[in-house]
C-alpha cells in the first residue's frame, strides 16, 4: 500500500510559503491507518522496547495503538503543566524560540529500553527533546519510528546517533 | 480485572483541594491497557460507527488503537489553529470560562455514524463540544464510550441524551 496517496499537501500551512504535510486522510482510511500500525509493528519491533513513549497530540495517534498492539505500556510525553504527578522535565531549541517536554518520574525504570515514536521527523527538535527526556529520568532509548521523514530538513543531525526509521519519505 | 487499581489519586492538582485520577500508570502496565481497549471494543461496539473521533491528547491515547482494533477511521478533533485544513470549529462552556475545538471540514461526511472517545466524563463540557462540533459538521453522534466517569459532577446532564457508557466509576 502506498502511504503517500493518504497524504494530503496543504500549502502555506502554518504560514505562507511551508507546505504541510496533512496525516487526516490516512486515519480516516480503515485499511491505511491498519496498515501504518502494522508496518510499524514490523519494521521498529528490530528496536529492544520495555516502554513505548510519544510527545502530544499526535504522537499518541501512532504510539498508543502500536504499543496496544505489540503488548507494550505506553507513555505520555506531554507540554509543562499537563501531568499530575512529579515529573522530569527539558527544554530543546526549535528553528525559533525554544519549547519544553515532560515525562512522569516513575514513567522510566533505570535501564528500561524506550522506543519513542513520532508522527514526523522534520528539524528534529522534538525528537532531541523526546531522546533527552528518556536518558534523563535514566531509560535508554533503543531506537525512534517515524510514520514521515522531511529528508530534506536534516532532522537525523539532531538524533545523536539513536537508531531510527520511517515509512514514508517526504 | 479491576482497572481501577491502575488508576492513581493525585491530590491537590491541577489544584488545591481537587483530587486527580491519575491513568498514567493504567497505560503503562501492557496488560490493564490492552485489556481496557479490549473492553472499549466489547462493550461500546453496540454504537454503531463509521467514524470513531476524540480530542487532544488524552482522547488520542484511547480513541486510536480502538480505531485501529475496529478497523474503523479515526478522526482528530484538535484545539483551533493546529489542523492544516479547512476546520469547523465550536465553543462550549467550562466550569470557568470557555474553550473550543476543531475539526476538518471533510473529516466527516453527512449522516456518518461518529463514535466519540475521552479518557473521562467530567462535567462534561469536552463531550457538549464535541458533540455539537460532530453534529455541526453534518455526522450523527452514535454514542460516547469513556475509560471513567465522575459521577458526582452529573456530566450526564450535558450530553443531550446521546447513548454513553464507561468502564470505570469513580
Amino acid at each position: 500500500m502506498d502511504l503517500r496517496k493518504y497524504i494530503r499537501d496543504v500549502p502555506n500551512f502554518p504560514k505562507e510559503g511551508i507546505v504541510y504535510f496533512d496525516i487526516t486522510p490516512l486515519l480516516a482510511d480503515p485499511a491505511a491507518f491498519q496498515y501504518t500500525i502494522d508496518m510499524m509493528a514490523e519494521k521498529f519491533s528490530d528496536y529492544k522496547a520495555d516502554k513505548i513513549a510519544a510527545a502530544e497530540a499526535r504522537g499518541f495517534i501512532f504510539g498508543a495503538p502500536l504499543a496496544y498492539k505489540l503488548g507494550i505500556g505506553f507513555v505520555p510525553i506531554r507540554k509543562p503543566g499537563k501531568l499530575p504527578y512529579d515529573t522530569v522535565s527539558v527544554s530543546y531549541d526549535l528553528e525559533y524560540g525554544s519549547d519544553s517536554l515532560s515525562m512522569h518520574v516513575d514513567a522510566v525504570s533505570a535501564g528500561e529500553d524506550v522506543l519513542l515514536i513520532d508522527d514526523v521527523l522534520a528539524t528534529g527538535g522534538t525528537a532531541e527533546g523526546m531522546i533527552k527526556l528518556v536518558e534523563k529520568a535514566g531509560g535508554i532509548v533503543s531506537g525512534i519510528g517515524f510514520l514521515t521523514e522531511l529528508g530534506f530538513l536534516n532532522g537525523q543531525s539532531k538524533l545523536n546517533g539513536v537508531p531510527n526509521c520511517h515509512l514514508v519519505t517526504l
